[in-house]
């Protein structure tokens, strides 16, 4: 790949053109709007200038209910060899893609999973994309030249690319996006509604449940028109969660000690699935614990302990549990210490300078 | 205050006795299971010796069901003169305080607002409480004696004291707390649903939203069974704002042209309030965006405003929006950078020692 053009330099073109301008592909920015283009140049993402004979590929960085437009105009005035896509829902512009008569065979669809909250080009980084996952979801017609093109594309930003279904992936990320993204406007909607100093009391929690909710109104209202029918699936069963929930609450509300456990059971079988659900995409940052044993000298054993712990305290090592000897079955032998993988070996070496006898 | 008593040593308990011990309070540790006890010992919280004389504040760090069985257990043995508590709902245990005949004037409830995913002694930290709120809700019959005593408390930890009426506070941590837990929970859970490909596509965004649903269960289910009354109104305004969402969806769905414009202008507004409401508790952070004014020399502007751009790239401040010359209506004359107010005084710095003149 050598020639480029981004159509639409916000955030997302303006990131892949800084990812493939590093990489020394020459890259053309055109946008409605040539004072983001002005940005986007001036931050070293490519030239304003048009191309003169077609790109090897355009990236077309526009709104979802934009994409298939973009694609018959550029197409049309033969902006590029292949085209690839960003939009966060790949069914829709497909259909419109085919209504418009373009050509599919120089066209795959694509998704790259990153964002921030910011948008424009002044927020765009090279970065952006690196380990993060990029959905391809080539159709029938897609020639295997234009999907390697489009592998190659997301190879240069860094991404990990996953081959997927367009209704695959729109009912993917109507689970773990735009149903997250309801939920997040949904609850901070509700914050209009509370007095300063109910709001003073917001901690780390809320702000986490809510941040996404900052996103631009507007294009989030597209994205989530645009995939509408795959949303209301999982929705749907959210309510009917919702429902039971509400009404567990009414049950304990009302203080009859007869629905009391039924209605406690109900709540905690609610909150253990979303902590079963959550762990499910928290998993890959938080690993499973690996066990080190510690032995601690027979004789005073809490002082040992007190030690050990102060110990530990100075490797900066986050302990994540601890289990005492009498707990092991085996007594006054060993305390064992709960970390992440990565810091086994660098709380081993720590303790063992400190003459501390360890077994991994 | 010289000497302190903390019942329970989990998380919370564990921090303040951590928070006491470094200001050279006398803190004893007391808990059903001795384990958690000599932990928190170990760590240098305080000592696992009962006190041989009543202290001067007693902290009631228990689950919110038993905290009102715990004073009236404390309050007969005479653990403190002075008693608070730590639970995250304040209603129903001073009505169950005021059933089981405590003594009222000694008492002063408390909600230090702060926690962590992890719980238990070895996740305790002196510094958990700084700068976060501690709500105090004394009643009619507290001693201005007692109140003092927990103020001190609070001061102690690094905390900022709010006073509040308990019900007050009640719908306060419905709307800031429990609410977005609960959204969080039921939002986690749907991705029990998802196929790995799915889940694997999840980013920082799903995982904010659902964070919080990593929390102990059963304690959940206990705190908001204490709170199911104030949850049930913000609850109640929430699901009628998500069936009307859900319509929305459902019209967009069918792809009747007639309803499209309507069905996406109450999605738009749905988000829009939605990004009022975070503004609300976001407001701290952010804060307002601070003006500098760049004067761009004439000629070759593009090329300024690039050099421009390089220069602020190396002083690592981030740049919130950027106001070009021909959008003020002054020509030629200004670049408008906005950044944080906390940003404004090192980047003037920093660009004018590259040669840039910048007003502020």
């Amino acid at each position: 790949m050598r020639t480029a053009a981004i159509v639409g330099t916000g955030l997302i073109g303006t990131s892949i053109a800084l990812a493939l301008s590093a990489r020394g592909v020459t890259t053309h920015l055109l946008d409605r709007d040539p004072r983001t283009v002005r940005t986007a140049a001036a931050r070293g993402a490519g030239t304003p200038d048009s191309p003169s004979e077609p790109v090897d590929i355009a990236i077309l960085a526009v709104p979802p209910l934009h994409t298939a437009a973009a694609l018959a105009e550029q197409q049309a005035r033969k902006l590029a060899t292949v085209y690839t896509d960003v939009a966060s829902v790949k069914g829709l512009p497909s259909a419109r893609i085919r209504e418009l008569g373009c050509d599919a065979t120089t066209m795959v669809g694509g998704h790259p999973l990153a964002g921030r909250e910011r948008s424009g080009p002044l927020a765009a980084r090279a970065d952006l994309f690196q380990d993060r996952p990029w959905v391809l979801t080539p159709g029938p017609e897609t020639s295997e030249a234009a999907l390697n093109r489009a592998l190659e594309l997301v190879a240069l930003c860094g991404a990990v690319p996953v081959l997927l279904d367009a209704h695959a992936h729109d009912r993917a990320v109507a689970l773990v996006s735009h149903l997250p993204h309801l939920m997040a406007s949904l609850t901070a909607a509700r914050l209009l509604d509370g007095e300063d100093y109910a709001v003073r009391l917001a901690g780390r929690g809320a702000q986490d449940v809510t941040r996404i909710a900052a996103g631009d109104a507007d294009l989030w209202a597209d994205i989530l028109a645009a995939n509408a029918a795959a949303i209301s699936e999982p929705l749907a069963q959210l309510v009917a969660d919702l429902a039971t929930t509400a009404d567990a609450l009414r049950r304990l509300a009302d203080g009859d000690p007869a629905h009391r456990d039924g209605a406690l059971a109900d709540l905690a079988e609610m909150l253990r699935r979303g902590g079963a659900g959550h762990a499910r995409i928290a998993a890959r940052r938080s690993g499973a614990w690996t066990a080190l044993s510690v032995s601690v000298p027979a004789g005073d054993q809490d002082g040992q302990v007190a030690r050990l712990l102060d110990d530990i305290g100075e490797t900066q090592v986050e302990l994540e549990d601890m289990v005492f000897p009498e707990t092991t079955g085996r007594r006054g032998d060993a305390v064992r210490l709960m970390v992440l993988p990565t810091a086994a070996r660098p709380l081993t070496d720590a303790l063992r300078s400190r003459g501390w006898a360890v077994r991994c």
